[in-house]
């Protein structure tokens, strides 16, 4: 611990300095335009990687963003740990919310200000130093191998495909990854669950102009109209999303998780403070923890049609369109979903108009069981940095290719996550607080250490059956 | 008859030239930006008028746009007609729909395509030009007076106090209007009522910043959700609004109106094919006709909020906004239904978000009897041109102002509309069939030749009486 602390204190200033270079490149995977500056950071990975020490590092091409690739084996007979993480990062808009360039990091009461400070360039920049730390003091136990993506945002596509045709390329005994929040600054948790996700965009159709409200107010369907109303009908009174067959794959948690799940320190009060809100909203029958990690979700995340500028322009528009996300649980399959959605809202359009949904993306939920050697290596990693045994919790959020992964390539992913949930990641001012950025360059050489250890001793314990 | 027809043959290509100079003005009433284009246009009006044959024309400023005054006083003791029209147009948005420049008129298929080249520019240029032959061939009875405005589009506030400073300079026997339309190019009708306007925007907050959907989804209120669950309880499913109290002050059409109302030629597959739709919506107990004239509508114009741009982010959004309007009918008031919307809104909003109601403009509705001599004299008038009885029609469009003028100047309007229901306007591809320009310009001069007769028999009478 006395050595990385040291490490750190010397080198804290070119930490920095390497990821404002990274930070600086919008590489907003979501739009065309943006296009040249995904190959560029895919580039900067590359470079980042090769400082830090990899013996070798690749972009590798897919149909959409790069993967950048890289690893340093010491010895085929030690484990090996994958890192994941991503290069790509949310738009900006609102940007008028933005106190300072989104894409301009500032040092400011302690954090970083920036899009991507956590969300997941910060957080993945943090598994670079760690691996400079190991390989520049010789304190490396187990092979690593970086896997770094472009498209987590919109949904891993690429990397989906390229984890089949790179299968034996990655193999390894645990895949890490930082891109989750810790409950607060000095709670810290490991991620065992995370939500999957279903998306779509749904257009709304009526008259084949937009006319003018005046003359056909009145007897002509109003599409805004409309899409309100069917928007309303999708969840009853108790909060509860009223499609049919939403829920049928749910499997409900047992009251012993339950149990521990509402264990995590939450104060209502301070929740709603925080969001400015006098009173919440969820499903009937569930606690607030339980609402964001074990229950499904019913959010448009946009919405727009008709006149949206200056003043009053009085029109009855052709189109109206929304973006439709549910956040699942495990057992739900998103393309089942995906397809659930979508004709329920095709075949209950009223005649007066036509509906078109076109799912957008979704990824599986996940979850992670607590007696894995690569789970118990990260408490004992948490608990050497904060002196606190790390509470086992379930992420609302979505990492869509955690369960392609173990789909895939067999392997469980570790969620150690150092985010905070005032770190505003998908919002305008988007920041990471210098502690907790140093704080995971501190913890991640403890978690290599204890998996070295624990993996050793399991298979000490294989051999000794065999 | 003869002698008009022949100074339009002489005059043909000089009138359009001078619409299209007019219509060339983006002056768009609603969007701050074009506020110079509002002076040069008003200017341009000016010009319009003297070069017609006014004695005296002025741009008279107003806390808004100016109001072009012109007039010609050939004997205080013949009536006098005020003409009425305005210069600013809608917005043009979308502009990717349209198949020309929206401000760059084009004549194709024998109509005029622009924006204004229908409501109002070129209905009001009519008149300029119907004036300039009255007043070249020595064939004016009457006195003139123009008062063209600059606000229409936006709910005519500056002109509403204007008309009260200038009541005596505007004094005048009727208010002569074309800014509507006609059944058909073969079927004539005058409007003898307009339905009124309010329009308010409604702004929905949830929680104080835009929020990561996983993280929050399932236990915050959504504003855009609870948006349209808003919009959607404010009609039920006989597509009668259903904010209490709203009907209140609507005085029921007796039967003999609403026999005469449904005489108007109408095709409801027709008007469906259209329209593009397989299905009309309206409010149940009443005709195609009745609904867009004589009943109240409930439309949003627009509505947004949260990610709408290209791709699938996930979002929960902070805000979300709807801009709101319904038509109302005679002896409903604007003002007081603005407050009664704005309070149910405000006053049912869940506890979860805080709405806030702003109402941005609105207008009385407005009604003609038949038995006006102006009336008569306008049927006469159509008659001479179009050789057919013109039948009384009730609109389902607002001016607000022509309620306001018999309300501070006790002047009754004749809306006598050249426009056809396929001029498209306040949407992409304005236009105006030139045969509907020219019509226009032949039926004015009858019109005053009628009511000056009128007058003076009706003038006559009272003498006789008294």
């Amino acid at each position: 611990m006395e050595s990385i602390k040291a490490y750190i204190d010397q080198n804290k200033n070119r930490f920095l300095e390497e990821l404002f270079e990274l930070l600086r490149i919008p590489s907003i995977s979501s739009q065309a335009e943006h296009k040249p500056d995904m190959l560029r950071c895919a580039e900067q990975w590359k470079s980042i990687l090769l400082t830090a020490g990899a013996d070798k590092a690749e972009v590798m091409p897919t149909k959409g963003n790069p993967v950048v690739y890289g690893e340093k084996i010491i010895d085929p007979k030690l484990p090996t740990v994958l890192v994941y993480g991503h290069y790509d990062v949310m738009p900006v808009d609102p940007v008028e919310l933005w106190n300072t360039q989104p894409f301009e990091p500032v040092i400011k009461d302690g954090k970083i200000w920036c899009r991507g400070a956590d969300d997941d360039k910060g957080q993945a920049f943090m598994h670079a130093k760690a691996f400079e730390y190991m390989v520049r003091t010789n304190n490396l136990p187990c092979n690593v191998k970086f896997m770094i993506e472009g498209e987590e945002e919109v949904g891993s596509g690429s990397l989906s495909e390229w984890i089949v045709e790179y299968k034996d390329l990655v193999k390894a005994d645990v895949i890490l990854v930082s891109d989750t929040s810790m409950i607060a600054a000095d709670v810290p948790s490991i991620t065992t669950g995370l939500r999957g996700l279903a998306y779509w965009e749904i257009e709304v159709t009526g008259p084949n102009a937009d006319l003018h409200s005046g003359i056909f107010g009145g007897s002509v369907a109003n599409p805004l109209n409309t899409l309100c109303e069917m928007i309303a009908k999708c969840m009853d009174e108790n909060n509860h999303i009223s499609i049919p067959h939403f829920y049928d794959d749910v499997i409900e948690c047992s009251d012993r998780e339950r149990e521990l799940l509402n264990k995590a320190p939450y104060s209502e009060e301070e929740y709603k403070k925080s969001l400015g809100v006098k009173a919440l909203r969820g499903e009937k029958g569930y606690t607030k923890i339980e609402h964001v990690g074990i229950r499904p979700s019913f959010d448009l995340c946009g919405m727009w049609g008709g006149y949206t500028g200056e003043g009053s322009k009085t029109v009855l528009p052709s189109k109206a369109y929304a973006k439709l996300s549910c956040r699942l649980v495990p057992n739900q399959n998103h393309e089942k979903i995906a397809v659930l959605v979508k004709n329920y809202f095709e075949q209950n359009a009223p005649d007066y108009v036509k509906v078109k949904v076109t799912p957008l993306h979704g990824g599986q939920a996940y979850g992670c069981p607590i007696d894995l050697p690569a789970y118990k290596a990260a408490e004992a990693a948490y608990m050497d940095v904060y002196g606190k045994q790390p509470i086992p919790t379930r992420s609302g959020g979505s990492i869509p290719i955690i369960a392609r992964f173990e789909e895939v390539l067999g392997i469980k992913s570790i969620l150690m996550g150092f985010g905070l949930g005032s770190d505003a990641i998908h919002s305008p001012n988007e920041n990471y607080p210098l502690e907790q950025f140093f704080n995971g360059i501190k913890t991640i050489p403890m978690f290599y250490r204890h998996f070295a250890e624990l993996m050793q001793l399991e298979r000490g314990g294989a051999n000794a059956i065999s």
